[in-house]
């Protein structure tokens, strides 16, 4: 067998998308096929609760905790009347001494059609994809420093309705990207989509100079970072990933990159600012900013579900159920 | 803004309930109506699951941990029909450094329609009930010393539901009043109510002479204060709310205050005994007692079923559905 | 009141199965009732989600952790599309001072239609299921060293899958007997259905030779007991129940009892190897074993959801409406 990328992994071999495992080689018209599918699932206002995935079995395979993940997912679930299963496998059989691979196939034999899996180590969701059967599909919901698609998908929805299309757009990230799957997710869907401008904006311990491989700009300086800015996304502090290093405190960092309503200004008019969530107010974002109108973070977690419902529905190949 | 009382700010400006925070100034109308529609959903014999709260998303956001309250309302919320979702936040986002209201805010972006909120803190469900938008409804499950409004709806409707009316019993409360948020919404529902007289029984150290200005009379001595009742409330004994103080001992405590099949002679025939649970047998409550005809503890519990499924249903306007 | 043996326990007076205590008793029409339930469950492919248990309360109620049963059960209950909630009581009201019957006269007052109990105590299930009401049902989800009935349950109807029948075949259960509730479920379950023969294999410290009283013949050799079996079970080393003692080393035991495929040649052409799981691969089982296609371990996954479906349906007497 030959050993496939996690972009190959993703796709059938009759091009459909059956996991969802990374931004990375995602095709442009994916991009469109959940957009549309996640118009289409807000548009039914009134009706919240969907049949698209009744009788499907979902687990939430979790093997570091995250309510606000979970939940999400567990939300977007329910909605699509699919039967969820959270399986959190600190406190579980993996103690009885059972390998990630028998706990997957075991889960899978109980006739799972979807894993949602969370893991500390980059990886594990394209591992599990390249052992479950062909009928299973799997959504990776965060592995370690590596990819978070689905955040990486919200935030473009969000992008492009607020800005009407992420296509041309100069876009700034701020903060830790070192530690970050979701920054590593955004600049693949940025690029994917057209952005005209990357800006990586931050210290070297937290914005090493390799990033400029992906395609980005590196900027020490904030100002000189934002200057003529569509959007900028903040990143979340990751501190119980670092480990020791020159890296500044809360204090320093918000001297220095801390995004406020002023310093917004430096960017384009009707700049918008993001962050994945949760914020530290006052280390990444001032509460001010949050508060503000440019602000569009909560506009981000409503469009986690439609997204992440959108999503689901495509990799179990339910996606005609709802165009009608 | 100006400043609303707990009381206010669960009406809207219509007079509509839209949270269920605390029994102290909710009205006799407002009783009636959770009694009633208590009283249609469990006329639907042989039809459990209703269709009421389709589509509705319910949080169930405990910041203390309650199996029984959390295990009350997800039943509840289940044969309603709507999806629940726990939060447990004690090991959640605030250990990410993220606040209560960001907590509250990024789920109701999630669009959940109701917040059932259980916290350590007096006050929380107030602060949350301020913070959410105008289509969210907060149910307070208990927050500190101050209120636990579905118990104490629950136990009046176990009154009507044996005695036909609140109005004109004579109640004794017995125990623990001080560390007591079930007492205090107790007491608030019976004034409304009408219920004649409310004693309150116990030693100084649980029941200070400051409850008088509930309108309650104070007794020291379980005979005198059980004379002639109609309704004998115990309370739980809160050993993990109290901070040492000259607090009696189990066996001092159940000596001079434990209820008893005799003790239960001194109050009125027919009198009915009522806990909120869990008991410490042996301690609030003889174990022979429990079993008698007049304990109505059990019937509380299944009330409780009852009356958190009509005070949801009320609160999302959702009461039509149910009366045709 | 008499006392009743768990056997009798389990049906009512009028001969229906309305608890699942233990496989000890249990009659030859209730497997055979089960199974073809199992049977008819299976057969409604490409419908999942069926409505038999709509409207009922399933409560598990967990007093020892187990992830792999609560979802086994968990994904069965939700199939049937009955309401459940999962009780894990360690960090629950038993530490406010509660009783087990306290805990499950109050959740049976929510009207819990069925409790499904996992206790580390043998005979918690007996004790509950005296203890409930008449139209509440109890399904031992495993209790101390005593039983797993829906473990055995699953295991006959996969070697009836496998062998077309149970009746005649020879069959060997190796390895630590003493602390596996799941052997002394399956030893009753083979009798009943009319196993030729059953081999008990392994040292004197995990098979001591009491066994011998169930039926059985013993064998410390793991070839003398192979020979022309044609089913091989094997069982989990339950480490976190031994204490101390002259047990073998994991090298040691897979040195002599550890099942291989060569080891498995020993048996009749065709044998079948099973394992309750989670299997320790190297010590139980070779990993070359775990994936040849004698073994049938995760087809034995797969039927025990179909077998928890049947099983509770049948206790709930909502049979017939599968049947048609």
């Amino acid at each position: 067998m030959s050993v496939q990328t996690t972009a190959q992994l993703q796709y059938s071999d009759t091009g459909e998308l059956r996991h969802l495992l990374t931004t990375e080689g995602l095709s442009r018209q994916s991009y469109q096929r959940i957009f549309e599918l996640a118009d289409s699932l807000t548009e039914t206002q009134g009706v919240r609760k969907l049949p698209v995935l009744r009788g499907k079995t979902i687990v939430l395979l979790f093997f570091e905790p995250s309510t606000r993940t979970r939940t999400t997912f567990e939300i977007a679930a329910n909605r699509l009347s699919a039967d969820v299963t959270v399986v959190s496998v600190a406190s579980s059989a993996t103690s009885k001494g059972e390998s990630l691979f028998d706990t997957v196939e075991t889960l899978q034999a109980m006739q799972a059609d979807m894993f949602v899996v969370r893991h500390a180590q980059s990886g594990a969701a394209h591992l599990i994809a390249e052992h479950v059967a062909p009928n299973v599909s799997v959504v990776n919901a965060g592995d370690g420093c590596h990819a978070h698609p689905t955040q990486a998908l919200l935030d473009m929805y969000t992008i492009r309705q607020k800005k009407g299309d992420v296509e041309g757009l100069r876009v700034a990230i701020v903060g830790d990207l070192l530690h970050s799957r979701v920054a590593r997710s955004q600049i693949h869907a940025l690029r994917a989509l057209g952005a005209a401008q990357i800006n990586l904006i931050g210290p070297q311990s937290l914005v090493p100079d390799r990033f400029a491989a992906l395609g980005c700009t590196i900027h020490r300086d904030l100002r000189a970072g934002l200057a003529g800015v569509d959007v900028v996304m903040g990143l979340r502090m990751q501190r119980e990933r670092m480990e020791g290093g020159l890296l500044p405190s809360n204090r320093e960092y918000f001297h220095h990159y801390g995004l406020t309503r002023k310093r917004l200004d430096w960017a384009a008019e009707n700049a918008i600012v993001m962050h994945p969530g949760p914020v530290n107010r006052g280390v990444e974002i001032d509460s001010d900013l949050m508060d503000d109108e440019r602000s569009v973070i909560l506009d981000q977690v409503t469009n986690g579900i439609a997204v992440r419902m959108a999503a689901m529905s495509l990799v179990l190949g339910r996606a005609w159920t709802v165009n009608g």
